[in-house]
């Protein structure tokens, strides 16, 4: 392998992204110096968060480059090794996505070797990787998710979501799960969400949290913000926890929409709202990957994925999840 | 003592709250039947979440009832007791302010014994009861101050804020404190506050904080809201907590504001937002009362009030909490 194709950022997008925004482009890969390797990538993920990297401004993650390829997740596989430690037909995470091979140092691409425990490589940029460890990381350490409470998760079928329901499951609780269509909610009751809210037929969501959850949440998982938000909030109980791990509404929008306008209910009722980045609880990869293969192998925890092919299709595939066109976990196959 | 005048809720204010709402009557005292006390009020508080409960909805505390005496803080002094543990003379905190005096079970009326360390009893209503139990609580277990941190106290000039502004600097904090108009401003000044920002004659609240925060803040104690939270959310470091107890610009507003359109920085900035209401944290008081006296006979405490007398002025002190005339604790004094 000495050819690969990435795509670039060739311009910034002003709210949602456009096909003109990205282009592809060919590179040649250098032979590993000593200390690096060579990896093909079986499959990149593209992900909301991305969106943020595209605008220039100051933020947790620094913002592409224009003229350059983009970064994030990605699963491959070592060709070439010139590094102690992996071997050709090792399967690595790294974080050089958006391209089809590189060659570089393990710890500039944040290479990690892969112990599949069984599943398929591509389950690690998603049910067993980072989206995992977010609805792990956001129920169980931000959210204090306790046996028989009541939880509700916004974009309930998407990467993280569908995740975060399926734990909120395990671990007892009663989840309302809400998503956009006839389709995702029937997919939400085959993982054993007690409620399914089909937002795009709702025109209250409040009344509709009202309706199936009578007495209040004891837990929000946000990833979607706006209107969601609103209805957490007056749905919360007493001492209620919102994780709140991005906003997908808010993503292309070029001036922010207004916050909610009970935010401060937060007061009386006693809410705690965090905010939080998967990247900060690392620490609980190794847990969590084992409890994550244990409940896939007793069949308590299953994905839906999207899956596009080829290089050139990334920029759509990334541009789907705006649209919803996706479901579950969004991945580009590569080799 | 036999009669005694109260203050009844006339009407529910629309807005801004009215002479008009509230009117005066008298009531005979009856003598404390067995397991009861008299007390005369000594002092009265008048609080900003009592325009919460003048309101007719759902909240953590039930609306006042119309043609009723309100309810409140309160210090007094049994006046007979037929109730074991109280004695003539003793000073009491109740809930039963808005009146000159009342026959009651210790338990109907909250009552408490005061301790006084030495302090005047209105400093129970004040500094050493529950505005200063607030600051404490909110920056310390909610806000989880540490030393040499950077305090950020909305409305720093009144009740709780001038406790907590006092507190974060015996923690070692460095502390940015927003009030109305120069004479507050050089009152924080005299309390040890590093930087007072005057919210009116400042335009861009963001821009006022980063000129004396330019690294940030790391806790943001919210008794106001509004623009104040959008400029703390913006000033925020990672990991910053927000400790928020009441929301006075709030209170007024018919039909609530927007919330702050910047509220999704919580999510990159790892933010923590909890709302808290005091008596959640009565177990605290011991602890606190002690420290306060300590801290105020070591002359590191200090505080500010404003007197109004007669139960007749009760209304119109209450309406001076919305209109910025009172400084620090705003008291009755009612015998």
């Amino acid at each position: 392998m000495t050819a690969s194709r990435e795509i670039r950022l060739k311009s910034r997008p002003h709210g949602m992204p456009a096909p003109e925004n990205f282009e592809l482009a060919t590179v040649e890969l250098p032979p590993p110096a000593p200390g690096e390797v060579q990896v093909k990538n079986l499959f990149m993920s593209v992900d909301p968060y991305m969106r943020g990297r595209m605008t220039d401004r100051p933020s947790y993650v620094p913002p592409f480059e224009l003229g350059k390829a983009m970064q994030g997740g990605a699963i491959g596989e070592i060709v070439a090794s010139n590094a102690p430690g992996f071997a050709p037909g090792d399967v690595v995470s790294s974080m050089l996505g958006w391209r089809e091979g590189f060659t570089a140092a393990p710890e500039a691409a944040m290479l990690q070797k892969i112990d599949s425990h069984g599943l398929p490589p591509q389950a690690f940029l998603g049910v067993a990787g980072m989206p995992g460890l977010t609805a792990y990381v956001g129920l169980l350490k931000i959210g204090l998710m306790k046996e028989g409470e009541t939880v509700f998760v916004s974009a309930a079928s998407g990467a993280v979501g569908q995740v975060v329901c399926q734990i909120a499951k395990i671990k007892g609780g009663v989840v309302i799960g809400s998503a956009g269509g006839a389709e995702k909610c029937a997919y939400l009751k085959t993982i054993g969400v007690d409620h399914a809210i089909d937002y795009r037929a709702t025109e209250d969501l409040t009344a509709a949290l009202a309706e199936v959850a009578p007495k209040g949440i004891d837990v929000y998982f946000n990833n979607v913000g706006g209107d969601h938000l609103a209805a957490a909030l007056n749905a919360a109980r007493p001492f209620a926890r919102f994780a709140l791990c991005g906003a997908i509404s808010m993503y292309n929008d070029a001036a922010p929409p207004p916050g909610p306008s009970n935010l401060t209910l937060a007061v009386g009722k006693q809410l705690r709202l965090e905010g939080f980045i998967v990247s900060s609880h690392f620490d609980m990869m190794a847990d969590f990957v084992r409890d994550a293969a244990g409940w896939i192998e007793a069949g308590k925890l299953t994905w839906r994925e999207t899956v596009d092919e080829g290089i050139e299709n990334a920029p759509r595939a990334f541009i789907k999840l705006f649209t919803g066109e996706n479901f579950g976990k969004m991945l580009v196959k590569l080799g």
